[in-house]
């Protein structure tokens, strides 16, 4: 919904009831045979995992460029995206599920462990991000559109009152990686970025 | 290096020894900080992470394309890439490291239940590939190429005599994917295939 949002496109959002298995509906399980989500259907195309959306996002629609003006650009973008999703995205997995579904809750060690490198991507996230206002080049790219949903998910797992226990070391954010506080900012800045906030989530 | 052999490039391949703890040398550091394998170096401009690489590589050297001639083509194969890394990369690994390195082989139900999801994901797959030559469109593309190497990986394991016990159920695979068993022998047929191969896998 940000990379709809970029680039000024039109959209229709429907939200899932998780709860009412709306994403095991055979419908929808018609579009995604996995029931995950997001799931993009644009005329008769379709297309699901929020990386693919994002690269046909950008070829159908190229305006502004998300995955780089050059080659050199092109492969820093992706490289930030794959270490995103290799060394953040799993890690932040192990905090985030047993503090919102409360299972693996007594794993203290595993928890710990996944912090610790939680802690350590986002501190050289945010060294990169003193010097810059985005993770690559001069402008926003996929790589940041890519990294803030993780970013904002560990704050709000970090704001539970399960994880209070658990001192993950992220809250505040602002204390913690004073530069990450400031980029999210800048990507709050975005147009309508309020229609891209989950509604469960306010 | 698949990348490289089917745009037709030139290029110098360095094999890093692992025992010698190559890839955690200064050199080797100064180019990839975190010490993993694969480094692409291209001129003055380094970027590491395979499909980084890639996504370089397509982007200064289009021809063929792999990334597709379409937005939708460019969706599919991402969309594949991402099932790939999300579902098939993530299960593989939790069988190739016992079988490999021997640390957690007494752990029977985790690898027998990768191995289900692992036997799910070659039989979608398979399924596909009855019907046409590669993953996604009429042509060879990224999807085939980034997960070639993770098909390899797991026969190269259930190959392993620390295999042989778990009855992984992916071997002979001619006889349980035989659509993939072909697939993989078109991919093999990329001039300069054996180049490509791990010289220690031999």
């Amino acid at each position: 919904m940000l990379t709809l949002e970029v680039k000024g496109l039109s959209y229709e959002s429907k939200l899932l009831e998780f709860s009412k298995r709306e994403h095991k509906s055979p419908p929808y399980l018609r579009l995604n045979p996995r029931g995950k989500v997001p799931t993009l259907k644009d005329g008769d195309f379709v297309v699901y995992e929020s990386i693919a959306i994002m690269t046909y996002l950008e070829r159908k629609y190229p305006a502004p460029p998300l995955f780089g003006k050059t080659a050199e650009e092109t492969g820093s973008i992706w490289r930030a995206i794959s270490e995103n999703e290799s060394y953040l995205a799993g890690a932040a997995d192990k905090i985030v599920r047993p503090v919102f579904f409360g299972k693996g809750l007594d794993k203290v060690d595993e928890i710990q462990e996944a912090a610790s490198s939680v802690r350590e991507e986002l501190r050289a996230m945010d060294t990169s991000l003193q010097r810059k206002d985005w993770l690559i080049g001069d402008a926003m790219s996929a790589a940041d559109l890519a990294a803030f949903p993780f970013v904002q998910l560990l704050l709000r797992a970090a704001s539970k009152e399960a994880a209070q226990p658990l001192n993950l070391g992220l809250m505040p954010l602002a204390e913690h990686f004073p530069s990450i506080g400031r980029w999210c900012q800048r990507i709050e800045a975005i147009p309508n970025y309020q229609r891209t906030y989950p509604p469960h989530w306010r």
